[in-house]
């Protein structure tokens, strides 16, 4: 299981006027460390999404142990928990030097334009390449 | 058990390159859709947070249905769910006309600031009058 | 020249650690000001954006004479204030009651798709119809 | 004159439905940029905050040669271009490579809370360790 970690700092535009982290911006960042693991896996998300492949959101959680703080500099670590045939479950836990902030999982979709309907998604296989690549 | 509604059009700035909501967003609305509830039930949450009392999130959970769309007419519907001593737990669907899109939960905590820690707050019990006026 | 008026709420989401209106945010408020007035005028920028047509920005500008402050009501009032054959500026103002915050500009183009460069736009001139339904 | 570098990623949540940066997000970048450059030089603007001091917006302007797009790698490159007594021009350019995708300044005034009015705030003379620092 590789673990993916992406450093980044509360900067001012994240923070609301209690001086904390405005916790949608969590999400945020969970989304980015997931591309950001599936590009340094060597599965370019951006190529994904050019070819027509998206991994929209299924489940999204959060639980939250202490207030990310202005100008705190956390990493988020990041990891496929568990494959799924059409699914896969991204945990993710940020820290601020060892103390745990948050953690949650992101539960994504692999999937193309529905040939139907534009207004959907068509679940598909996850690839082996890709599973294997982030194992 | 009142329920409050929020309607909102998914504006261009709230969609991503799929050309449906960025998902991070779906809290940002549940986060102003928790605070409108407050607001018009007549516990004003900007009062309270004038008055040093802060509603942040302890947990943040949505299960995602049906992507929100470009131009989407929306409505988030909220009530509170559960009250606990220090805690209260708010339940937001978003509906496209009678369609649910999504559906989640924030469990959030009632504090001031911490008398001996600025970098952490102090759960206190919920105030009567507050349950009174959202139940 | 119509003038087409937004109201919104500063919510706290939107607000920095000073309790004031993190900038940016001002730019996301002019951008749906301005597909809200084509909307509000009878050309549906959703539409125009479905079938191939995009207004993205050329140039913007803002000028803060106050800060918005958590909780504020506010309204930005756009109009139209220039055609040129292929852009057209948006003036925006926000007011708080009948006192100005700030004002603003936004150059727009108006374009499809580049023919032979997707990493591209190619400007083209502004219908008729256009002009008329916002002058 | 130091220029000062931030090196960033156009990610996934950034983008429009058209692929490109929605561009509120440029000021949201302008202010990292500020940030940024302020502590690089020594003058800790979270600390700043943290005595009282703030460097709030006064004026924004950004002209846009070329749309950003998804995955692109950029960097902003800024620098104090103007030092009046109480206000500070920030002057940014962001790069894809060697190619400007745009420019901009922002006029940040250096103020204190306001006295006799919390809505407000007092601008002040900007110390000359900061103007050192900085050139």
């Amino acid at each position: 299981m590789k673990i993916f970690r992406m450093p980044l700092r509360i900067e001012w535009g994240k923070c609301d006027a209690a001086g904390i982290t405005f916790y949608p911006n969590y999400f945020t960042w969970f989304d980015a460390a997931t591309w950001r693991m599936f590009e340094e896996a060597g599965i370019s998300p951006y190529e994904l999404h050019a070819k027509g492949v998206n991994i929209p959101i299924a489940d999204a959680h959060a639980r939250f142990a202490r207030p990310g703080l202005l100008g705190d500099h956390v990493v988020v670590e990041s990891h496929v928990a568990e494959w799924r045939d059409r699914f896969f479950l991204v945990r993710h836990r940020m820290l601020r030097d060892e103390e745990p902030l948050l953690e949650g999982e992101e539960l994504r979709a692999w999937v193309i334009a529905h040939p139907e309907d534009p207004r959907r998604f068509k679940t598909i296989a996850i690839p082996a390449e890709v599973i294997a690549a982030l194992s």
